[in-house]
């Protein structure tokens, strides 16, 4: 058991789910390798999304979760097989969405299998990433008279005007 | 500190806690000793669960938590010590259980308190596993009528009919 | 890399979050060095909050977590630099509090980024910790008529007189 590169590969999957939660979509890109595949068991787009290239993943990601979209990704649990410069890894997952304009929350859990591969530069990257879900679910706010954002890192009002 | 034994015990938690969520009996199974013994700080049934033994203890978790009952478990935070064969570990603990047909939700927090052996076999066992909670909570869906399922792995047509 | 070292400093960081949650005033101030600065980002006292030294730290979460607060703080996704005896650590962050009289929940999500201080005595301390809220959202449980709390580590009937 490699334990410096189970740490490298925990750690890749850590700055995947911050890039996406600071809207970093270049620190983003550079955690999946060029050809990277996806698969995320959402049903919030129609049904599940499938995606080939680590650029047609980001943009997609990019436009769909900009300002007023608050998210939270949660990946915890662990079980990561190495075999040489590519491994396996399972994790749990939770995630949250707040649509700040349209006061609706999606939330739910997941279980993520996800691949990685050692890259030329020497860099664990994440070439297939995907996840079936457990259970999502969508409410709104509208149910909640009470409930206020008190603190927003991506204030409304940056939405860009397609959106207003 | 042996690094790999703390990874191994770690693992050993996220496959319980998988199998549970994923609702894989046989799965769990093998991540008990024989004799475990479990200890379940939840009001739920009408008082904390006390098991002997991972017979009756998983035909329990079979019992109560299968289809129609949406379950995510996440422990984090491990605090793990090990003393040659047996190891204790502490774990934060956070759990929501939707009770589809009921609509109602269970969650809370607790903190684990568990020990591990190293089996005959050479593997690590969850010899006893307990927490206290922080808190419970339980409300009903009907509080909020716009919450809706979206997914769900586990679909409420396959209830066995002594539920329906 | 030192990947005891990471342990230790992420062992430390669950220590500081359990005794928060836990209310072990003593044990928290343990976890921090004696000049240790703190800046939360939360917006619930009015404004960010900072303190520098861990005895005013210290006393400003136990006169404001008191019981009567259920609070639960969650870290993970661990991204730690160590050089020498200082590290640097960033996580991601998610907590609630229930206030139970006030029947309030405040929720959010954010990032720490912590700075680590290997201490005279050998042992890690945390020597800054702060975090940037993603989001923070309060609501009342009067939206939630049907939500009641089935178990609760810090009875509100402990709530000292000045609270009441």
């Amino acid at each position: 058991m490699d334990l410096v590169v189970l740490e490298e590969i925990k750690r890749l999957k850590y700055r995947y789910l911050r890039c996406v939660d600071t809207k970093d979509w270049s620190g983003l890109a550079d955690t999946l390798t060029v050809d990277a595949t996806a698969d995320y068991g959402t049903p919030t787009y129609g049904g599940p999304l499938h995606f080939e290239g680590r650029e047609p993943l980001v943009a997609f990601l990019g436009e769909n979760l900009g300002p007023g979209m608050v998210t939270t990704h949660f990946a915890t649990h662990p079980e990561i097989e190495v075999d040489g410069g590519e491994a396996a890894g399972r994790w749990a997952f939770q995630d949250t969405v707040i649509a700040v304009r349209h006061r609706v929350v999606i939330t739910g859990a997941a279980f993520y299998e996800d691949r990685y591969r050692l890259d030329d530069d020497g860099r664990w990257r994440i070439a297939h990433t995907g996840y079936e879900r457990t259970y999502e679910a969508v409410f709104s706010l509208d149910d909640m008279p009470s409930f206020r954002l008190t603190a927003n890192r991506w204030p409304v009002e940056q939405v860009p005007n397609r959106e207003g």
